[in-house]
């Protein structure tokens, strides 16, 4: 039998730990061009928030009743398609499921030869290549800058940090809490941390970014990023980093309060999303493999076990609970 | 005798009316490298507020008891100076009266044989330099663009809007009031023009600019931007404009309320000052002059007469009531 973890209906808020069902479906037989996948490992991201909501978005939302939207990656364990024999491995939206059929065209091939599987759903996927993108598109850290990451511990984030530390910049992360700050420096080798949950963030910096900030990777908004742009250097950067708008609600996030920084420092704020660069996927994927086959890049990853452990996982984004990419191993679902 | 205009005290707010105070003394003998400059103009700029306060910025403030600091034109009519002759005409910081001494650094030559003098502080001086640069180098409209620009019947707004339309975008302007907004359309030949006092700016936007907006030059920040931010297209980019950080009060400056836009539609926000830009003024100076020559460009300016009108003069300029560059002739005092 099949396990499945579908949406009930639309939550109202981010709560949304009541709005879940199990199901235990049979699979139909496949058609012609289809393969059925036996799935190992799906992703848990703020960006689901923005799939069980009726508001217009840049993908349609997950319909209450359907199996809930997620990226995953599996193994091919029957096939109609010349494109896949079975044994391969793919990844893609594969849902919250154990086991399911797709359309050929629906997943891509993944070589797990030289990585484990889930890589490709933290360092190898979308996480790393918008850390990727963000930090090295847009933000091109400098060996003269002072850099600072916000949620540096988190998936993207930690990412980000790594990069821009391997390009030379001096880069200070924020976390929340000792254990994710003694992470940052004696793990991730970065420059300095500053616990925003410890005291005040605006004296923090100044302690640790006296001379100011160059570069900012924003994961958060905020309080946090009026206290940033108090400290922007001239013709300094924001990257205003894709995952931030997935976090929250968004008629209720606000612009920094240092708005007129921008003009007196002529700073400059860049949005993005991964949209903007799919096509260029293949040049991140050789960057992050490298970096991860050299020891150079490490890739957090927070793990769960069992679809049943889906309904909180989703509340741990929002609370922070999670510390790396959170992932659901559902192997044991089988 | 020479008259003056001198700042009593730093005002507490916008309001400035009691804070100046009018003398008239005479000039000591020229020392070496000086000259004496009979001033013709003076320019009314949003700028001074900055100049009027001591908190720090990024010129030093005009201290009580000191001539007010303004930018002019005027003549040399006696010289110490191997650089300057008599008849030689000059531009620079003269500040409000109607004839002193400077050394011969402190004022730059400037030919009024082809143009009035008083260009040089509208059209083809900071003005027209501030909409050059924010327009062409940040902005870069495309034919292809839908063009936003605000305070567009103001002294940088009229000037940014024309270079954008000569570059071929559609391009849309925001004033205040029906004759305002006629000018825009009829005298500058802007596709349309939003009234923002005649009813909802989000409702005349999307009459104006159905298909969204592709390059927002931003005079004014607050409600104005939070509307346009809204219907930014894919890829947008904003021009945060160096004159909207000196118009009242930076404390209270807040943030566009569509941040999160920044990030789903990929925005960029850029600021700039002229400081940015003062290695290349030659080049906004050529193309402003031949635009001016050619006649395809048009400077307004809004004259006063006499000194004795500075203190209401600065206040129409946070009222809005000045339509054009807000200069002041004062060949009458001498």
């Amino acid at each position: 039998m099949v396990k499945q973890v579908r949406l009930i209906d639309y939550p109202a808020g981010r709560a949304a730990r009541d709005f879940w069902s199990f199901s235990g479906d049979a699979l139909p037989a496949l058609d012609e061009n289809q393969i059925k996948v036996r799935i190992d490992w799906v992703s848990v991201d703020p960006g689901m928030s923005g799939w069980i909501t009726d508001k217009p978005s840049y993908m349609p939302p997950v319909k209450p009743g359907e199996v809930m939207r997620a990226f995953g990656v599996g193994e091919v364990v029957e096939t109609r398609s010349e494109r896949f024999k079975v044994g391969d491995w793919v990844t893609g939206f594969l849902g919250l499921q154990t086991e399911a059929i797709f359309a050929e065209k629906a997943v891509r091939k993944i070589d797990v030869g030289q990585v484990p599987p889930q890589l490709f759903l933290s360092g190898l996927g979308m996480t790393g290549y918008t850390a990727y993108f963000g930090m090295m598109d847009i933000g091109q850290p400098q060996e003269s800058d002072t850099v600072v990451v916000s949620a540096a511990s988190g998936a993207v984030g930690g990412i980000a940090a790594q990069l821009a530390k391997q390009a030379g910049a001096r880069v200070v992360g924020i976390a929340g809490g000792p254990i994710k700050c003694a992470y940052l420096t004696d793990e991730l080798g970065l420059d300095a941390a500053i616990d925003y949950k410890a005291g005040s963030i605006g004296a923090a910096l100044d302690a640790a970014v006296p001379a100011g900030i160059d570069l900012y990777f924003d994961n958060v908004g905020g309080e946090i990023l009026d206290a940033v742009l108090d400290r922007m250097n001239y013709r300094g950067r924001i990257v205003v980093c894709g995952s931030i708008s997935q976090y929250g609600d968004f008629a209720a996030a606000r612009g920094p309060a240092g708005y007129m920084r921008v003009v007196t420092h002529s700073l400059k704020m860049q949005g993005f999303t991964m949209r903007d660069y799919m096509h260029r996927v293949p040049e991140a994927f050789e960057t992050l493999a490298q970096g991860y086959a050299s020891g150079s890049l490490k890739f957090r990853e927070h793990v769960l076990e069992g679809l049943e452990t889906f309904p909180d996982a989703y509340e741990m984004l929002f609370d922070g609970r999670n510390h790396g990419k959170l992932l659901i191993d559902i192997r044991g679902d089988h």
